[in-house]
């Protein structure tokens, strides 16, 4: 469980900081392709993953009817997805066919869902921005999901924009677009990118000053002494 | 012919509604793939498609010459596509080329032509964003239509986004990209559309009070009474 | 050497009439492939090519440590691509990962250098777009470019966005991407573009006062003498 | 559960056959994309699926300890897919990684499991062949199946080539690939598959004979006449 | 119309030669993408193309009644091209769905029909193999054409393989594909090729014999001087 | 410098264990995306990489004319390439274009170089197979490589299928195709796939006899010590 201090780190450092943790622990693969902010200011959402997966399409199965089956897992998780949560949406990668509309976000929204992550698009961009719920997504088109995809189960593992996610795990969402950090590492990634963090806020103010790269970022040891005695000083007042 | 009653009709669901209406009769392959607005800002637009067709590039078919030769139908179009049509270009899905510039983009604006629908880019972005024109297509790109395309015949049927357009058949265009309406299903389909507009702003209501969207959307029996319940002192007030 | 009337000169016309000349000597591949602006608003860029070259990742050369090793070509380049020069850097078209972020993209503009071009990402998209320097890039992604790319060397020949860059080739970048000139024709394209430029604009006074572009756009005999009329008249007042 | 005369039907009549059958139902999505046999004369094989999914590379889950943990889906399903059935292997697509090899298949062939299909490739393809284990696949690579991929679940439905198979749909592999026959339709596609093959050897012979095709494939009235007689006196005989 | 004397120089050389002396013309868009022989040993075909478009999917065009509509494009040209030519679809480089099968082949060729250019399947590969015909193609694939596509129009400039070809253009296939040789220079390009291909064959010898190719190939003006001196005393025998 | 022993040792256990061997050295990106077998019978090759780079095409450096230009290197390596090594080429995975023909293949066989390896295609397969010159690549196209590539340097690190291979480097090819073992890593990836090869062997032979396996494959404490012993009273006979 996601405790609000892990949150609130993870969402004051970004998703750029958080992969380069993942990489130093010999994770290259957490960076979801080509999935995007839908709005131009959501800023920075975490959250723990919900999931549903959505098939290739079989006619049978993709009937306009379906939509209204009991069970039909794409409607269930808009009201079983935990507030707080973010839906996580197997979509193939397709972005000429719609996940989810205006109707559906709103509900979503209402119900507290922290935001929506898909490698797929949304339907009615605009309508779905103006609800206000966060989404990170390959854009937005007109046709319903049922036109090139399938229904397929909800809370079990999913590939998403070529990453795989389990439910339960932490995405971290911002301008750069998802990152995911399994659950067992989510409190280790996050102290050590708060710490990264704080040293390369200190690097940014150094190269704006004018100072070269070579030596200090990557830092060499001189760099590093010099950096732990600012951060006596900078704590000490 | 477009009446100007379907045309607002049309213009006044969009796309999603549109590609709904089309799934509901058996057709999935109406929205153009990557097609988007150029500016952000163009409304929806509704149009009869006049089609242009490119091929792929073949040397003596584009030296700049070319574009000066009698009859050369990337030009002919320009002069002869109808006020209130759009202009409908397969450009093979080539983002690396543009279809049209500035000068051509004017002109077609000062002749009343509705707006331009490629699976290409067009060139000097700025220039025809500029013109007012509405435009639907793979963003902008430097080269003229000659680097990578060769110029083949107007008004027959083309591929354009991976959708076939006849001349002749409904274009709808919005924020969510370009949706094809078969000539002989427009009226249908902008009836079909003006239905579920209104009983979808309905169902909208119902969720941004906080109603779940079990048995709401898509509507059970109860729901569906509901609404024509609502529809008379809807309109009986 | 780019004189400073040749800079001015390329980045009064842009690229889409620059390319138009290189396609006129034979040369359709110019233009980046998918290399779009950064920031909404960068303007026209016109600098020398300064080369830096990614590998497909292999393990042992992308641990992290690798980014302080004396020697490595992507920190180098930061410190000694000249000021007034173009930063070109081959990604190999992987828009997950970033060649630089916010604290190199800080150096280079302090530095003085004219800005960056890169069939890559960059990492922390505001943050880079916050240093004012000019990019054009396949857009922002989180993870750093040890993450799925490899160093390679700097200042030799790079594919980028499927166009070969030399070092020294001058490289223009507006709103519609990036154009390569070959250092050997940048004087007669500059020229050549200025005299396209001026026609263009006078086309296009006449095609906004209702003019049809048949014979005008391309010009025929007689367009052409009353442009060269009209050429006379303007410089003599 | 597949009867051993529809299992005979099925393979008497091959995939163009059963695929029409599909279409004429309103399934155009059923015809594996990519996924063909790795040996030259393979035949046709007949069966019901047994499913297994990778998921994409999270280098923590595709150590190579992780093979022989308990419980490891790909490796279990070795042990597990019932003799007669079709081992099908959602592997993403990727062809630079091998989904088992020449040990697993061994295995597979001595437990009398009918064949093994993959959206994926095989490992050490001689030795995978050389088993004489009938597989359809994207062809052979020499990297395990961690390279590049991380094991999921089995028996849950998955996307193979760009369809949806379920466990239990019958599968139909021949020369030219590989098509699903969802469970519920495959005892009335079987029997229409089987008339649909005898009228075309009619057709086959006619054309041979010298007969132009219209009017006789697809055939009008009269043809259809034709060829109910030819049956009665044929099995008259 | 093309000469027998050109044809058999054409099929004498190949479509590597062939290729060579467009590329001389300035023309580098003429081998077909992806385009191969489905059979092992279909040797060299030369013929004048007859044209066929397939357009993208739209089901109210892809009903399996369509197939027997009088006029319908793709059953017309089965009886309508001419003995000699070669019919060249465009399928849309889509290989997972037939263009063709072996009733509509058995009737091209014993109509005389020369082959089959696609970028696209055909269905039952075994049997189309079977009647002889020679085809290029991506290959088999069970599903028909309605699958993925609809008809269109005959005797057009298509785009195949990325390649225009008009009808009447020269296509000559082989082991390595298709190469098209627009038809007004067909003659000039056919003798080029002889030419070169008599130099190459003398070149092959002398490096068999051990000579490097340096100066050798290309040729520098000692090397054309022997192979000239050759020349004369080789037709002197 | 690669003995014979390593040499040896390498052919004699293939790609797919030396894949397993880096894959546990921590190096998944060793394997060559889609290049395979020129011909169906080259066995196993293995010797040191000596590199060519192509770049994109640019016209003013792919005139036919170049081919002879002193220096050009695509044809120094022809002449230079060691006897015993492998010419690796990165041609930017182009598969519509040779490399080279049967001429530059005959002179390679003639100089004892051991094989070819490209992620491009080469010019007349039948005739380059016919000089029984070992080829990894894409398979074969008619048109040479200045029709889509310009000339690059030789010697210097490449990037070929998506790997990057340096001079030196030994590569592995056979009938999966082909893996790279960086320099540093040779003698001991050898020594490991020799070890592992010898196992493999004798888990095969278990599984064929009807052995599961489970705790054999990979193997438990229990299969260690069965293979120990037998290991030694194999050896000890």
């Amino acid at each position: 469980m996601l405790s609000t201090a892990t949150r609130d780190a993870l969402a004051s450092v970004g998703t750029a900081t958080v992969s380069m943790q993942l990489l130093k622990r010999g994770l290259r693969h957490t960076a979801l392709a080509g999935v995007k902010p839908l709005a131009p200011d959501q800023g920075c959402v975490v959250g723990e993953a919900y999931t549903l997966r959505f098939l290739p399409l079989r006619e049978d199965l993709s009937d306009p009817a379906v939509l209204g089956a009991p069970g039909y897992s794409p409607r269930v998780v808009i009201e079983e997805c935990p507030p707080g949560a973010i839906l996580a949406i197997e979509a193939r990668g397709i972005a000429t066919t719609g996940t989810l509309g205006d109707i559906l976000a709103t509900r979503l929204k209402v119900r507290g869902v922290a935001g929506v992550v898909a490698d797929g698009a949304v339907r009615d961009g605009p309508g779905v921005m103006a609800t206000g719920l966060p989404i990170w997504c390959l854009g937005s088109a007109a046709p319903a999901s049922i036109t090139e995809l399938s229904g397929g189960d909800h809370q079990i593992p999913i590939a998403c924009g070529n990453v795989t996610i389990f439910p339960g795990d932490a995405l971290v969402c911002d301008a750069d677009g998802v990152v995911v950090i399994p659950a067992k590492l989510v409190e280790e990634v996050a102290a050590g990118a708060v710490g990264q963090d704080r040293f390369e806020g200190w690097v940014q103010d150094r190269v704006a000053e004018g100072r070269p790269t070579i030596g200090l970022y990557p830092p060499n040891a001189e760099t590093r002494a010099e950096y732990e005695a600012w951060k006596i000083g900078s704590s000490g007042s």
